[in-house]
């Protein structure tokens, strides 16, 4: 049991928090028993873990435990003290893995037989991106894009508002160039979103292959997107509001999608 | 110029952070030049304002000041070190004001002629009530209800999560059998929302006079609105996500509210 602070693997897990070290260990924090168990669900190689029952709030953290020891991942017991050291939360609830990062490149993505790619162009926050995350899996996307090779999707603010839905969505970091001509060499029809637009998200037909644009929170999408795109749409607003949140634009868009191709198929 | 931090004025805006202040003074604070800017466009007769011109960004902040100058709404001017005493922002814009509060008895909520009613039953953040205002506003909601005595519609939290969007939106705080006799009293179909039915709100009818009431994050709806309902209704989800973040579950029915009284009216 980890009794230090000042313990090798507590500064080791601490240490990750940064993006650099993040790339040159090729790792990263996956904190959060829900999370966890995501990725347990998701076949990720945990490479070791962190526990520490005082923090346990039910029965969920010893599942979660039992079956990485059966899988054979290192466990740690750690202490109240360097657990919350290591852990990012408020209420942390004694869990926390490594796990391995992964390519985001766009070559390796493979969509399915009636591909739906949400593409997001100059997301800002992390948090952000995750809640994105975690409504584009609910609408079953094949893929997300990320135009913005600064982007890492393995920051702590990520996973935790994805609930962990980062490993359940296929996602690729790229440049706009790029991801164009993907989305054209899988030809998808592209509608791009815009506050600025007439034409209703409502008017479009989305049973063919498709892929939906958004974006930034504050700037929106520029002309490049609109001139690359098939459709300009807009999502009509009844209100003051000029905009809507990022991720419930996607959950509106996504939705209408996933209606038209239930029942208008 | 205020300079100190002592100032009595500065002392009385940072005891409205307490809800009980609030509720005694009948004041709360608005914080943000946008937010200011929703309320002068929906007359709210701010009691005071506080401008310090170190942190105005651009000229919006000097514009909303001269409205607000224009209005005789005294303004009272602060220095670096005491705006940001006051400010709850970790990057102020140097706009905050004083308001009134109202009263949220459901009494006084009047309806437009083919209304749509929003029920929120025991949201648990700040932060998620601002964020569902402002998808609520967006899709222009005649009026949400939330069930939850306790709650405080005037937390900063509230104010800055819907982008200042609930000045704009009739809201009434009151006991779910209240809210239900009201709903029934106006004859509007109530549409229960819950992860564990399985009818999916793409199968509804909207087009008639609604409402749509959703639960905690945590706890969805319990058998008290399934039963007091019409209709149970599911948004379905397509991956391993179990729900959907309450502003975006609102985002979704909502917009397929819209939708169909566009469309199939």
């Amino acid at each position: 049991m980890i009794e230090s602070f000042q313990n090798q693997e507590v500064k080791r897990v601490v240490k990750l928090r940064r993006a650099r070290i993040r790339r040159k260990e090729r790792l990263f924090v996956v904190e959060g028993c829900r999370e966890i168990q995501v990725g347990l669900r998701s076949e990720i190689s945990f490479q070791q873990a962190f526990f520490c029952r005082a923090f346990f709030a039910n029965d969920s953290q010893e599942e979660a435990l039992a079956e990485m020891r059966e899988r054979k991942i290192p466990l740690i017991e750690v202490a109240e003290g360097p657990f919350e050291k290591i852990s990012m939360r408020a209420n942390p609830d004694g869990l926390l893995a490594l796990a391995p990062t992964w390519e985001t490149g766009i070559e390796d993505l493979s969509l399915g037989e009636h591909p739906l790619v949400l593409v997001v162009d100059g997301i800002e926050k992390p948090g952000n991106l995750g809640a994105v995350l975690r409504s584009a899996e609910a609408f079953g996307v094949d893929a997300l894009l990320c135009v913005d090779p600064s982007l890492d999707l393995f920051n702590p603010n990520v996973i935790r508002a994805s609930q962990g839905l980062l490993f359940r969505v296929p996602v690729a970091v790229c440049e706009r160039d790029r991801a164009v001509s993907f989305l054209r060499s899988r030809h998808l029809r592209i509608f791009s979103t815009s506050a600025k637009v007439e034409q209703s998200y409502w008017k479009m037909d989305f049973t063919e292959p498709a892929a939906i644009v958004l974006g930034s929170e504050a700037w929106g999408l520029d002309s490049f997107w609109l001139e690359a795109s098939d459709e300009q749409i807009t999502i009509p607003m009844f209100g003051e509001a000029d905009s809507l949140n990022l991720s419930v634009a996607v959950g509106c868009l996504l939705s209408e999608v996933k209606r038209q191709r239930q029942f208008e198929n």
